[in-house]
């Protein structure tokens, strides 16, 4: 069975986000510097880091990600998002699958998220499952559902938006950085969630 | 005039104390944890560790703080502190100044930040003013006089505390990662702020 991983580009204050994200602006005023190290305004991303994003594709076969991530990047995702594996959405609206080209469908779970996971799990096969979005991070880190955390740390403070690391509760929850990866863009680092 | 910087051990999910720091338990519950890349219950800090420790203690002039970090840490630090430097803190009554032994003594100032700033800058000459905590930190941040931030990032998610980057507005500060060092225990961020 793969692993249950998550990636995401964070600003040194912890937000994922800028502030009021929503539909078509999944970024947030301001939050589009958090993805300036893979899609640089000028220049390109260095090769370790493009080496890095191809690495994280490929080892990805299937995403889980709550109803909010879905509704705020479905339109700039477009009819070929960048996916291309199987896109588990949890939601409390029973709807039917969304296929889009390039190998993307959106399938629409109504289950807890154990099972939702559990389905990702079985499309993903030896692949991982990646988690995308600030609540269903939280609820699987809180569930002890994740295994690996990779985060793209952007020198900046963002001062509002949505947290990465937010509502859980004060038992901590250990973790052991096994990548260190630093650019003038961002510092990469990767974490195993100890057990 | 020398610069402005401030030394932060900082969990993860962007927690400075655990929960419930008070008197005599600056670092609030779990929260000594942060401090274990210093102070490792068993074996000692790297070679490359201790260097940064006390390389921080040799270009400290002067310290400034608020009042709240210096009522939990007053009775742990003792009678002869570690910081043997002056230690300028910031608060509503005033009071005489409190000299410690081996060249600590505490300054009680009741003016506003820049000019408490001003004083710690003036005694500190060629050498660095460091905050210490984490409302001083914002307060200097959002003023724009912090010069420079290093932050010991150690892989725990405690869930709650008090969070260093908190109450900042949201027009972003940039800041450049000069520095990155990891160990075990711990991932040594250094930055520029960007003016």
């Amino acid at each position: 069975m793969g692993k249950v991983t998550a990636d995401m580009s964070i600003s040194l204050d912890g937000f994922v986000t800028g502030p009021n994200p929503r539909p078509g602006f999944p970024s947030g005023e301001g939050g589009e510097i958090l993805h300036d190290w893979m899609f640089p305004p000028s220049g390109s991303p260095t090769e370790q880091e493009r080496e890095m994003r191809a690495e994280w594709f490929n080892r990805m076969g299937a995403l889980l990600m709550g109803k909010k991530s879905f509704t705020v990047g479905e339109e700039p995702w477009g009819e070929d998002p960048p996916f291309h594996v199987p896109v588990f959405v949890l939601t409390h609206e029973a709807r039917e699958k969304l296929p889009k080209q390039g190998g993307t469908t959106y399938i629409f779970v109504t289950d807890e998220i154990k099972s939702a996971l559990a389905q990702a799990r079985a499309t993903a096969g030896d692949k991982e499952v990646t988690l995308h979005g600030a609540s269903i991070i939280q609820q699987c880190l809180q569930a002890g559902l994740l295994d690996e955390l990779q985060l793209h740390l952007v020198p900046v403070l963002l001062g509002e938006g949505i947290r990465l690391f937010d509502h859980l509760s004060a038992s901590p929850i250990s973790l052991e950085c096994t990548r260190v990866v630093s650019s003038p863009t961002a510092t990469h680092l990767r974490f195993r969630v100890v057990k």
